[in-house]
C-alpha cells in the first residue's frame, strides 16, 4: 500500500480530474456538445471579417487623430474564439465552387456539382444532412435561420436534396416536410411555383403543422407551445430577402432578433442545432459592395453574441462554429491606386445599399432621365462622392474617377445591356452607375474586388466551446460535418 | 491518510503523467522544443499557398481528361500540419505593413512602424529577436536562409536593430556582429555601403570569425567543423538574390539544398533555430506575377520537406512552423472575366518570371527597336499568349487584350515614364510591357491581382510538432514571438 495524505491524495484527484475536464481532447474522447450553432457567413472568407475588424479599428482611430501609432483592428467576438482552422472549399465543378454544394459539403461531408442540394453527381443519391440526422436519431430540435430566403441554397443544404437550386418550389415542399422546429428570415422564393400556378407553400404550411408569422409583434410573442414555426421578415427588401443591415431601421428585426427568438423557442434538455445563415455578406461581394459586406458582417457578429449569451449558460455544453462556405468578390483590403495604405472611414459615408440605390434611386432616374449633375447630388449624399472639395478631401473624383462615372451613367441610362468583354470586367451584370459608385468608394479606401462570382480562397472555422479542438487545422469543408457528426455521435 | 493500493496508486499517476505529456496543454506546461524551424513565405498568405496547390490540382486534373468530377488541390506538405492557426499582420503604420515591421513582430514581439527593423515606434529602444535570445542564454545555434538578400528586411529583423531597413551596410556589419552559426542564401545588397566606398562586408567577415563560401561546390563540403559560415549562391539574380524557381536550372541550389546543409551544420545536441525565407513569393506578386510566385511557393514547400525529414528523425524535440509575413499583390483564384472557372494549367505556359524577361528580352527590344510582330513571337514561346490558333484555344488573345499588349509595348518602347492614374494601375512601377504580359496570362487563368503593393489579408501559421497546440487560433503577429519564446523558455 502507498501512504498518502489525504490532502496530496487530493491534490492528485483533482489535477487529475482538471486535465481530465479541460484538457483539449482528440477523437472519440472530446467533449460532446449538446447545442450546437453552426453560423454561415454566406460569401464569408478571411478577407471579409478582416475588413470588418480593419474598418471597425479604422474608425476607432480616426476618434484619436493625435495619435499617430495605428492600433489596429478591432476583432469581432468570433474571431477571438479558442479555435481557429481553415477549410478549403472548391466543388466537384470548380475551385470557385458554389453555395449549394459547399452547404452539401458542410451539411453533409460530401463534395458534390455546383447547384446541386444534397444529391451526389450522379443525382440519383440523396444525402442526409447533418441536421435531419440530429432530429430523427437525438430528437433534437433544429432551427434554420438566414437574411436570405427560407428556399436558398445554403438553408436548404439543411433540408431538402434536389438536383438544382433553383427548384425553390420542391424546396420548399421538403422545407414543409423536415418537420424542423424553427425556420426564420427572409421570405421564400417562388412560394407558388415557377409560374405562379401551384398551391401556396404558406398555405400548406399549418397542413404540416406549421405556423406561419409574418410581423414582428407576432414573432416577438411566439413561443415553443406554439409549435413549429416559420417566421418571416416582415420588412421584405431585395428579391424579398431581410434588409442590407445597413438599409435596416433600428425597429426592425435584425438577423440577432431571428437568434435570439430562435434559441428560446429550440431550449430543451435534448438539444439542439441552428444553422444561421449571413447571406448577404454573398449578395454585397457579388455587387463588390464593400460597405454593406461589412455591415453585413458585423450582423452576422451581433447574431453570434446571442450564442454566446446561450453558450454562458451552458458553457460544457454548447458549441459555436462559425465559418463561410466560400469567398465572394475576391475581396482585398488594399488597391493598386493607394499602395500600403487603406482609408477605410471612407466606407461610412455610404448610406445605402448597392441594391437599395437601384431600386429607390437608379429606377427613378431612368424613368425621369435624371441629368448626370442631379445624380451627382445624390451620389454626395448617399456615397461621399464629390466633384469638389477641400485640398486632400480624399473624396473629391479626379477627372479620370469622374469620366468613368460619366460613362456609367450614360450605360445606365441608355437601358443598353453590357456587351463585350472590357464592359463586362467593368460593370458585370449590375447597374453599371451603381457598381461604378461602389468601385470607386472602394478603390478610395484601398479595397478593391477582383470578381462578381465566388473565388477559390480557404475559409475560416472559428470554433468555442464543447468539442472545439477538433477544428484546428486545415481540412477540407467535408470534414466540418465528419467533426460535428463526430462529436455528436452520429457518424 | 488515504490507503490505495500501489497498483492504482501508480495507475492515478501513470494516468496524470500521460496527460501532462501527450495533452495539448499551454503556457508553460506545453511541450518544449530543441529544434525550432520557422519558414517565412514573404507575401505569403491563403491565396498564394492555396493558388499552388490548385495549381498542381489543376495539373494533375488535366492528366485525367475523361473524368469530369474536380479532385481538387494537391495540398503542399505544410497544409496538412496538424495545427494552422491565423496571424493579423498589420503594423503601427498601416493595416497594410511591409516587410520589416512584420518580422520585428514576429521575431521580437512588438508592433513597430513601417520599415523599422527591431527598434520601437521613436526609433530609440532596441529590441532584441528570438534567434539572439536563443543565441545567448541556451547556447542554440542559429540559421538564417532566405532566397532573397541575407542583409533584406526578412532576415535582418532576426538579427539587425536599424531604424531603417535601407540601412543595408549596417544590417550587415550587424550579421557579422551576430555570432550566428550559419546564414545562407542570397547575396548581400549594397556590401561597401551605399556610395560604394566603405570596407567590404564579406572581406570583414573572415576577422568576426566567418568563413564565406560563394560556390556549390564548396558549400557541399562544408561542415560544422569549419565554423560559422556565410553562403551566398553561386548563381544570383535580379539584385542579386536567388533565381526564381521557375528560372532555376536544375543542378542549380534551390531553397531546399540551402536547408539540406543548414540542418546538417546546425544540429547539436543543445538546439537550433533556423529561420527560412521564401523572400521572392513576394518579389513575385508584387509583380504581378502568378505563376513565379506559385512556383517559389512550391520551392518554399519543398525546403519545409527538408525539415520534415529531420523531424522525422526527432519527433518529440522538434517544432516546425510555417508562415507568412503578409499577403502580397492582392491575389485572388477568381476573376471577373473567367467567373465560376479558373484555367490555372494555363499557368503551365510560362518559362519563365518577369524579371528574367525584363533582363534577357525587355532589355534588349530596347535596344533593338525589336517590332511588336517579333516580340509576339517570344511572348507565344514564353508565356504561351498566342495571336491565333484553334477554335477554343484559351490562350488566343482577344482584340481588346492584344490591344492592351500594344498599348504597354508602346509604352515600354518609347521609354517613358508611367504618368497618371490609369497608367499607374495598368503598370505600377513594372515594365509595361512584362506585366501585361503576367496580367493576360493570370486573368486567362482565372486569377488577379488587386495592387502591387501588399495587403491587409491574415497569413496562415501552420504547425507541427513539439508545442504545435500552441498556435491554434486567431492572433495577432507578435504572439508568434510570445508562443516560440514561451515553449522555448526564454519569455
Amino acid at each position: 500500500m502507498v501512504h498518502i495524505s489525504r490532502r496530496a491524495f487530493r491534490v492528485l484527484a483533482l489535477t487529475l480530474g482538471a486535465f481530465l475536464s479541460v484538457a483539449p481532447l482528440t477523437g472519440a474522447a472530446a467533449q460532446s456538445p449538446r447545442y450546437v450553432f453552426l453560423f454561415i457567413g454566406d460569401g464569408m472568407s478571411y478577407p471579409q471579417f478582416q475588413a470588418a475588424a480593419d474598418y471597425l479599428g479604422a474608425i476607432r482611430e480616426a476618434g484619436e487623430p493625435d495619435d499617430k501609432i495605428l492600433k489596429g483592428s478591432e476583432y469581432l467576438s468570433f474571431m477571438k474564439f479558442p479555435v481557429a482552422g481553415s477549410a478549403a472549399t472548391y466543388d466537384s465543378t470548380s475551385f470557385c465552387p458554389d453555395s449549394a454544394s459547399t452547404a452539401t459539403s458542410i451539411s453533409t461531408g460530401h463534395k458534390t456539382y455546383s447547384g446541386v442540394i444534397n444529391m451526389d453527381e450522379g443525382l440519383t443519391r440523396e444525402y442526409e444532412s447533418i441536421a435531419e440526422t440530429l432530429h430523427k436519431r437525438k430528437g433534437w430540435k433544429i432551427g434554420i435561420i438566414t437574411s436570405v430566403n427560407l428556399n436558398h441554397a445554403t438553408p436548404a443544404a439543411f433540408y431538402a436534396h434536389q438536383p438544382s437550386r433553383n427548384n425553390y418550389y420542391e424546396i420548399g415542399l421538403e422545407m414543409l416536410d423536415s418537420g424542423f422546429e424553427y425556420f426564420a428570415g427572409g421570405a421564400l422564393l417562388k412560394p407558388e411555383g415557377p409560374k405562379g400556378d401551384l398551391a401556396n407553400i404558406y398555405e400548406l404550411a399549418p397542413g404540416k403543422g406549421y405556423r406561419v408569422i409574418r410581423t414582428q409583434n407576432e414573432a416577438e410573442k411566439a413561443a415553443a407551445a406554439d409549435g413549429k414555426l416559420i417566421l418571416v421578415d416582415e420588412h421584405p427588401a431585395d428579391s424579398d430577402s431581410m434588409a442590407y443591415e445597413n438599409d435596416r431601421p433600428g425597429e426592425n428585426w435584425a438577423l440577432a432578433d431571428y437568434v435570439r427568438k430562435g434559441i428560446e423557442v429550440l431550449d430543451n434538455d435534448k438539444g439542439f442545432f441552428m444553422m444561421v445563415e449571413g447571406g448577404k455578406i454573398d449578395w454585397a461581394c457579388h455587387a463588390n459592395d464593400a460597405a454593406s459586406s461589412i455591415h453585413d458582417t458585423l450582423a452576422l457578429a451581433d447574431a453570434v453574441d446571442e450564442a454566446l449569451k446561450f453558450a454562458a449558460a451552458h458553457p460544457d455544453e454548447t458549441l459555436i462554429l462559425v465559418t463561410g462556405d466560400h469567398e465572394t468578390g475576391g475581396l482585398t483590403i488594399g488597391f493598386a491606386g493607394t499602395d500600403y495604405d487603406t482609408f477605410m472611414t471612407n466606407l461610412a459615408n455610404q448610406k445605402i445599399s448597392y441594391a437599395r440605390y437601384d431600386s429607390d434611386y437608379v429606377a427613378a432616374y431612368k424613368k425621369n432621365g435624371t441629368s448626370f449633375d442631379d445624380v451627382l447630388k445624390d451620389v454626395e449624399k448617399l456615397f461621399g462622392l464629390k466633384t469638389r472639395g477641400e485640398k486632400d478631401d480624399p473624396l473629391v473624383l479626379s477627372d479620370w474617377e469622374l469620366n468613368r462615372l460619366r460613362a456609367a451613367y450614360d450605360k445606365t441610362m441608355s437601358g443598353n445591356k453590357v456587351s463585350g468583354q472590357e464592359e463586362y470586367l467593368l460593370y458585370g451584370s449590375y447597374e453599371p452607375l451603381s457598381v461604378t459608385i461602389t468601385h470607386l468608394l472602394n478603390n478610395k479606401s484601398g479595397i478593391n474586388f477582383a470578381s462578381y462570382a465566388h473565388t477559390g480562397l480557404p475559409v475560416a472555422v472559428f470554433a468555442k466551446g464543447a468539442g472545439q479542438e477538433e477544428f484546428k487545422g486545415f481540412y477540407d469543408n467535408t470534414a466540418i460535418y465528419d467533426k460535428i457528426a463526430g462529436l455528436t455521435g452520429v457518424k
